[in-house]
């Protein structure tokens, strides 16, 4: 009979022609935009040997290779395996949360090379790119990343193309406001990352509201093995994290600084995460998604903050802090968000990055209104906050309140931008599933009939048992 | 009837108060000492701009930052993902495996950065750090990983906590009294990380013996895919263990020297744990546990002496002899310890950590004592064993003699201090499980409850089948 | 009954002398060998104190270790994680894909280290190591690694080991040709890696034909955890591959320029391997064997042109061609293979490395026929083909005929050593499995005896139901 997959033939999510489509034209398109733009930096072209001469470099390790490509590393671990396997924890939805994270970040990272290029590294009709342009490539699909995790299991990969495509250029404008208009600082991202991240994702998915979801209930729990595969992601993210967080800061002092802070902000927030999740649980166990999730929210708050000199304890604070929200949301928020305002928030983006963003936005502003000549030195003072050329007479407290507009603008793109690229993946032309196929990898993936699979299809009794 | 769950009541495993307050008052308790005493150091502070040209250094490159932080992102890969996944091996811990080793080294590494702190990095009131801190607090929890590798699935996650703060300051002492007063070398810890700990988890288990522990013998073996699993842990460790020996090594030389010797030795010893896993066992089949487990035993055994002039062919035959020793042990000496001594070592560390822990120190010894002017040419000689100021006097066979007796310390520490511990950690008070509860996650953890797990539970008939 | 195994026996499968013994003489030979020869590069030797001096070095950041450090480890991820946990797809041969993969890539490295020192790194009688010589050793073991997975699960640990002897004396044989004797460029290995590794394995595999292997067909496919295992080895294989391509280039842009040009080709690879995985499929579903195969095809692809000018919209040119292929050659060519030719290509090595590998080659080969010294400047141009001594009068076309000799090279090496090899693994000495047992780890390895095992024995009925 299989009723299911009937339906879901219903509402066409049959991908032949309409995905192999739009990969191959987008690429086609990439390869056209990159052949007219970009070009390899001073730093990566071969004309490197004149330029070291130029700048009367001695040592090929001033190369920016050098300072920064450890970091990108890490950073491309938590985008592909840490987001990746972190989603894996739906018990038949492991092929969509790996494979099609892969896809849309694949894609994402090339048109990000172009969005951020034309923004930040265009010179003479060229962008020209380095490891630092990797880096923000990787970043800016960070949040498309974050942002997929809300409407996990519940969208066709072309949706997640196209939502790609959208939430890169509107990453892409946002951070130019606020680095470049209002000069807000925000090296690992609380505010142009995550808070702009998540809150377009939660737009996103309160538009594709999907009334009848609880038919694949079944389907949206973790099975044991699940769970370890998830850690793999949460581990990884949570090792990474102060990569992530100094990858782009300036040389020296600035990239060491934020390494520690992050470090010590994630410790910190492992125990209060442990501490609430026993906690708040009537029998006193702990529970997987919380350690999965809420314990990298303290990576999150101090992704503005943690070039600055927040301080160990500082950071130790903020990651407590964030660790308690984040729990709480977990068990507090995210039924709320379902039922009343009709969220459904599938990896609970709104705890581990919608508040955590938030909480780094505002303690980014606190800790930059906070800043005095003392504590940073007089050039370290300048260095930290770039305040040359135009911004020579800005002070700490007006730096302050543009870094706390800048989490008012990241709110209203996200909200916006949400709400229109919503709206277009609503169209009835992207192939996504029914609700009682959500969280169903049978749905897009060719998935092994094997033995084992006969224990999961119990709501499919009518199947024929594997050869 | 549910039985077991019922005894594990009647010995109280409930943590609803007890973990959180725990948790919440030792991090209260970081946030206050860290605020009185943790700053960063001069080349993670803002000031840094003005200590480069007082140090007259003309390149941001010159910040330790970029010597160790790759080393620092491996170890700590190490400790997190490879320790928590080595350990995910039994069927029905693996919550446990990976998530309380998540807790208690996130907790260790803030109790290490302090307790080391004071030990290494006081300076007028304050104690400052950089990312050799960061490396050196992962070290110093990795001795507790190592330790609880030996209690693995019988302790209660208070229980874990009460260890690391306990053994996090007795490993700071023994360090102190390694590397201060007796100048002994041991950048990769054959001494102070794994002879210390590995002797001081097996005291442990030691004084917390079960005598019914075969009530839970179902569970203490693993499944295919929980083997797959920890061989993700067993992998980051061998690929990452010459960043361990190397990561806190002079600049230059010694760190590369730590690099090769590690890489020789790991290599060699895998070799010759497939040999005797094949021979020692009747069927002739290869032993996941000894794959596992004994592979790794060359990264421990060259630990002291890596950073020596070791020599390739040093290395080649110190993780020969180590991999063989670890091999043996695990077919021989586990099931004597456990029937005659009484020593229940969950993950063997007796044969992964404490043996090559030994010889990895007597081979230190040894080196050092065979140290020469010509091998290391003047200046190296005295770079390498910092024989400067009170210690420009000291001869090689002298240095040997310390070394030495390095040895015999870190065992007196960890017997005594592994006793006291363990005393403490008998109390009824810490909600550990009834034997027939251990290596069950469901003592402290939400376990999914999917058509899967059934499978899990023959031993629990009566329980419901999963809605 | 059990008819299998005691065909099993039959063909007597039995390692238990014979591993060992294989074994452990040859880490005896490794021994004496790297007593003999092996010592510590200048820069790895306590005597880089006085090195530093006479070459004027003013900093230890000059030492190779801290330029190439971060990229070995990513390389040495690649190798051990990468290319084993690829491997673990299958359903019943997990440890045998991580297992053999680590025993046999332990000991390749270690003979890499001779082979290629001889070749290389050899000064008065002495072969001197060195962070290069490390990489090297895993890149050579690469290619074993590649033609392991041709003969993946049809042979013994014992023919592995044969094997990989064999493969890296010729790969170093042919490697002194193409770089020294051709002079060719090849960094990221597209020929010297890749197109031999494959058509070497592939010629293996053809000679060790098994026309009966439909006997173990129904373990020739995945379960749905085998999949999402492979996918740690796809991800990290995809995520370090520009660490790989850039690992051995030279200091500076030529690193930089590599890793930009592997990010980009792997990012339009994953574009156009999901589109045809969808395409040439009738029900529009992505097939895991694609993403987790042909999206790598981008990173072997511009294996040899990476560190030249190919430029970002060259590398999304090659990646994009290179996943087409790839794909393509799974739905067709590997049936093709199988069926026509007798060559049974367990992971589809001709897709991923034989025909991407000479995709590589001759992009190479038109790269470098195409440089002018406007693209490159003077003094790059000289320095990115070395154009220095005997060659400085060699012009950019005869360089690129000079590459694609290379390839034609590399192939006749590989036909030629493949045959010989195969025919002498066709031994019946050796202990390879029955064709009903390929691919079943219980052959060569415990496996544990666990509940959930049963739902895979469904082919050995008679077997008693675990305990």
């Amino acid at each position: 009979m299989e009723r299911p997959r009937h339906q879901g033939m219903a509402k066409n999510t049959y991908m032949r022609w309409r995905l192999p489509l739009v990969c191959l034209l987008w690429e086609v398109a990439m390869i056209v935009l990159f052949g007219v733009f970009v070009r390899f930096s001073p730093e990566a072209d071969a004309h490197w040997e004149e330029e070291k001469q130029e700048l009367n470099l001695t040592s090929d390790m001033e190369n920016d290779f050098y300072f920064r490509y450890p970091s990108f590393q890490d950073v491309h671990v938590m985008i592909f395996v840490g987001f990746g396997f972190l989603m894996t924890f739906l018990k038949r939805y492991g092929f969509g949360a790996v494979g099609f994270n892969f896809l849309l970040a694949a894609f994402g990272i090339q048109w990000a090379l172009l969005m951020q290029g034309w923004f930040h590294s265009f010179k003479n009709g060229k962008i020209l790119i380095g490891v630092e342009n990797l880096i923000n490539a990787d970043f800016c699909v960070g949040s498309v990343c974050i942002a997929f995790g809300a409407i996990l299991g519940k969208t066709s990969p072309i949706q997640l193309l196209v939502m790609t495509l959208f939430q890169v250029t509107l990453f892409s404008v946002n951070e130019y406001i606020l680095l470049n208009l209002l000069h807000v600082k925000d090296a690992g991202g609380s505010m142009t990352i995550h808070t702009f991240g998540a809150y377009f994702g939660l737009t996103v998915t309160r538009i594709l509201y999907r009334p009848n979801l609880e038919q694949s209930k079944d389907k949206q729990g973790s099975v044991y093995h699940s769970d370890l595969f998830a850690m793999i992601g949460t581990l990884y993210l949570w090792m990474y994290w102060p990569s992530f967080n100094s990858a782009i800061s300036e040389h020296g002092d600035a990239q060491h600084r934020s390494a520690i802070n992050t470090y010590c902000s994630l410790a910190a927030c492992v125990l209060t995460t442990m501490a609430f999740s026993s906690m708040l649980q009537k029998k006193g166990k702990l529970d997987m998604v919380h350690i999965q999730n809420a314990t990298l929210a303290g990576g999150v708050a101090v992704g503005t903050s943690a070039e600055m000199m927040l301080t160990p304890y500082g950071s130790l604070i903020v990651g407590s802090i964030s660790g308690i929200v984040s729990t709480v949301g977990y068990v507090y928020f995210t039924p709320f968000l379902e039922s009343r305002l009709h969220i459904q928030d599938t990896c609970g983006i709104h705890n581990l990055h919608a508040m955590p963003g938030l909480i780094g936005g505002i303690v980014g502003a606190i800790t930059a209104a906070a800043a005095t000549e003392d504590v940073y030195g007089k050039e370290g003072f300048i260095k930290a906050f770039d305040f040359t050329g135009a911004y020579q007479t800005r002070t700490p407290s007006v730096q302050g309140g543009f870094q706390a507009a800048g989490i008012v603008v990241s709110l209203l793109m996200a909200f916006a931008g949400g709400a229109i690229v919503g709206g277009i993946l609503k169209l009835p032309v992207w192939g996504d599933a029914a609700a009682e196929n959500c969280f169903e990898d049978e749905v897009y993936w060719e998935v092994p009939e094997d033995e084992e699979s006969d224990v999961y299809h119990m709501h499919n009794p009518d199947k024929p048992a594997s050869p």
